[in-house]
């Protein structure tokens, strides 16, 4: 039996790709109601994620932040002291490296296996079984859920040991955020020196200098609006797991701790629960800024 | 006969691919030397922008900065006051659009003809005649100076009116300028967390957050070796131009500034005639920087 | 005679101050309304830059930005050509040293004796008279005007040759721009974590890492009502100016250039015309932030 | 008995202030040899601050980040688990509210009293006993440790409940980062623009602009010179305090963002033991950064 535990917009999609390769799944969510039609297709329902692990023989996590893993695995009828030695816990939340070498420390003191394997790609990607796992742990373990982290991804990046999963994360969500970022700074610029929005979003997409990613943004940025893939909130929790790692390891990452700000501002202004493109929607905001002569 | 000012580590190799397809060439640079190749090639020398204006049916110029531009049109010697009614002045540098639509003025009001026509690609596409036209101007005369520019490029993206190639120019380097900084980011961030280097740089190259472009950048990172192709003070040079048209067009750019001072923060600390991506070298730097206990 | 050009919040306060010790005064400005108050006072009013210059033996301009000085000194019916030589111009703007050298040399090739004069303060210290000027040019021309400086200010600082009047101003300006943005941040953060707003503004105000001056925008924090002294749009340029003027002297200001951003993003957002404290406003916006659970 | 743990360049000061003025006091710090100083004055030692607590009725701490007060508290013979009902711990120490909080529950579910009383003021006010304390907790227990704290102070301010002291002080220290960061801009700033480090130094001092403290930083700016007072780590160590706070607490400190990056450059590049204003010789280092013509 499989558990899962975080059925938010990643999570539900995730789960229910491993319904769908023949896997007996139990799930558990903070609210209920976001598990109904997982529970329809034939999922078993636990009260708590005690439940879940004690039925589980792998559980997956596929959480918000630090804080909502920490309080699944420790909190009231948490998960972890219910999980037997040998199990495996894998973690998909995108957290940071502490975090999740702590997090091993917990499991390997109760004898538990631990994976940490965040994923790249946002709900259309986990709809589809085409996200990307960026693992750490033990090998071995990876092998045993391959076929689960196949069911779910197009790609699999062995990184090393605990942590480096997350590590690349990271990493990987560092540039998300600010090929995100430029890309809004850019097309504002092209529209503020008269070029037409529509030839500035594709002369880039069409050239070397955009991510490849951008291209699913193309549309929200022409139609101004603004679906959610991965919310904006989300990419500055991550961006601020990003710079506490970094001072923690004595880098400095100026441009990343702007973007940062940048997005918080985006979200102090309203667009916290839109896609994470709206950042372009905040900074080409033109309320009336001139001075009458 | 084309004229062609400016022979820097563009201009010069431009030049050449003009000469290559078997057109009259009229050279000149502030250094003589820097044309010795091509004048062994078959160009003519010509002691000054004027002798160059006179010339010349069609003239280039490919320099550093507005004021360059300024300098050969205007100067001593200066081309404009010496190119006959109906020429065409084909302004190749990378400057800002109030700038350009001056020059294009100056232009019209001589009878001149007046095309924007700068270049996205460095050293190895302007050798290989690979580069990338924005171009701004009539019609008429982008198609009269077409063999020329697909001599030297492979895509003419034609834009508007005169202005507008210089828009887009500046739009296409700020994406430039972020990806190059935002990459130099995340790999700091990797090899902080404990990730090798050439792990994270191979993953972020075949994902889809990383501009096609940083492919090219890959051998520099690696070997911490940055031969120039675009020299990080130029990058710095056009950051200036896009920050003072934002401001002009009543936008912000907070990521850009911040991405400005960074760039020019390695220039102070050194890296000003290193390819840009020297930015990775200079976030990346680690000198003992903790507290003893 | 003396002559006044530019009437706004500023200069009609100025001009005021040179009428009351008794100088005949003659003065223009872009639109005659402004001028209401002065002329029935007794100021005569000049149709143009040219009609003040013709009469005055000293003339001062009180502009809101290079170009405006540019327009008024060259332009149409501008100044320049119109004083005779061995008259004085004071130039009270803010623009950037390299334009104030640049007027030097204008006015020097006519024979025209040229000051940088300008001033720090806002409207209330324009009218009361305490004004404080940072001067560049001649000790002789100094002399001949420290009277009617004296009138309008408390205070004279010589900087040495023109331009570093011009040049100590930006510094000001920069320390004025950032004293304030920081204390927006300050009292942001203090109150989200729980302070009392009038609480944190007295404690710093009292203490010793608050600029003095930030006592007179006390009120304007705690009633959140930002009566424009030193409009937020001002400050905006001026430090557009101090960036243009750091690059071309090879320095980098990281965090005057994000000043300058978070000051833009604050005037798109509706507070350009407000005083240039209302950034603690901008900042302080929060709209629903958060992430339903 | 007083307790008092961590004698670092403050600590060392503080404590040294209270055996002046006739206390008992046992002392404790990670490395014995600080202490000497004090031992021979008459201080007791303590192995460990199991052992500080096991005698003292007030126990002070003063230590550089949270984690060294969390092993100090609850490590291999920590103090919290050896203190009994009804004594006080004074916290000094500089760490987050949210960490305070917390701090003051393990106290509470202790019985054990607990101020938060974090200090502003660097070596020399610590050593003449002019601290300025910002306390939060139970008025009662301020009121009895108030003798010792004007022995060490000069100025208490109560602020609420426990956390508010702790939150004052990061506001107060956002003030001081910025204030002197924004003095290094200004100073290198007009000396690019040509004036005299000393003139500029000067004028900002005896103006508004300038936060009273900077006096203080004279010298060092002068000098180049940057004995430490406050080391430039420790400010870059409570600015991340204040973005993870600023984080929690759903706001945006773009400006503190940044200053803490540049902070963090000016550490990577060898500043980090040196005092904070060295942010100065960091923004003013010029290298070689022009490209040749």
């Amino acid at each position: 039996m499989i558990g899962f535990i975080g059925l938010g917009l990643m999570g539900s999609r995730m789960a229910r790709n491993l319904l769908e390769i023949g896997h007996e799944l139990i799930v558990h969510n903070r609210t209920k109601e976001k598990a109904a039609p997982l529970l329809e297709a034939g999922a078993k329902w636990a009260n708590s994620p005690k439940e879940a692990a004690e039925q589980a023989d792998v559980l997956f996590t596929m959480l918000a932040h630090p804080k909502a893993v920490e309080a699944a695995a420790f909190g009231e009828n948490g998960f972890l002291h219910h999980l037997s030695p040998e199990k495996l816990w894998v973690d998909c939340s995108t957290v940071d490296p502490s975090f999740t070498r702590q997090m091993a420390e917990e499991a390997r003191k109760r004898g538990i296996r631990f994976l940490d394997a965040p994923v790249s790609g946002s709900v259309i990607p986990a709809e589809k079984g085409e996200l990307v796992f960026f693992v750490g742990g033990d090998p071995k373990d990876l092998k045993k859920v391959e076929p689960m982290l196949n069911a779910m991804g197009k790609a699999i990046h062995y990184q090393g040991e605990n942590g480096k999963g997350t590590a690349m994360k990271l990493v990987v969500n560092l540039m998300l955020a600010h090929s995100m970022a430029a890309f809004a700074e850019a097309v504002t610029l092209g529209e503020a020196l008269g070029l037409e929005t529509e030839t500035v979003v594709n002369t880039l997409l069409n050239g070397p200098t955009a991510a490849p990613f951008l291209n699913g943004k193309r549309e929200k940025i022409l139609q101004r609006q603004f679906a959610t893939e991965f919310p904006l909130a989300y990419m500055q929790k991550d961006l601020q797991l990003i710079a506490q790692a970094a001072y923690e390891h004595h880098i400095s990452l100026p441009l990343t701790n702007v973007a940062k700000e940048i997005y918080g501002l985006a979200s102090q202004n309203g667009w916290a629960q839109e896609d994470f493109s709206a950042i372009y929607s905040f900074l080409s905001t033109k309320k009336n800024n001139r001075l009458s002569p």
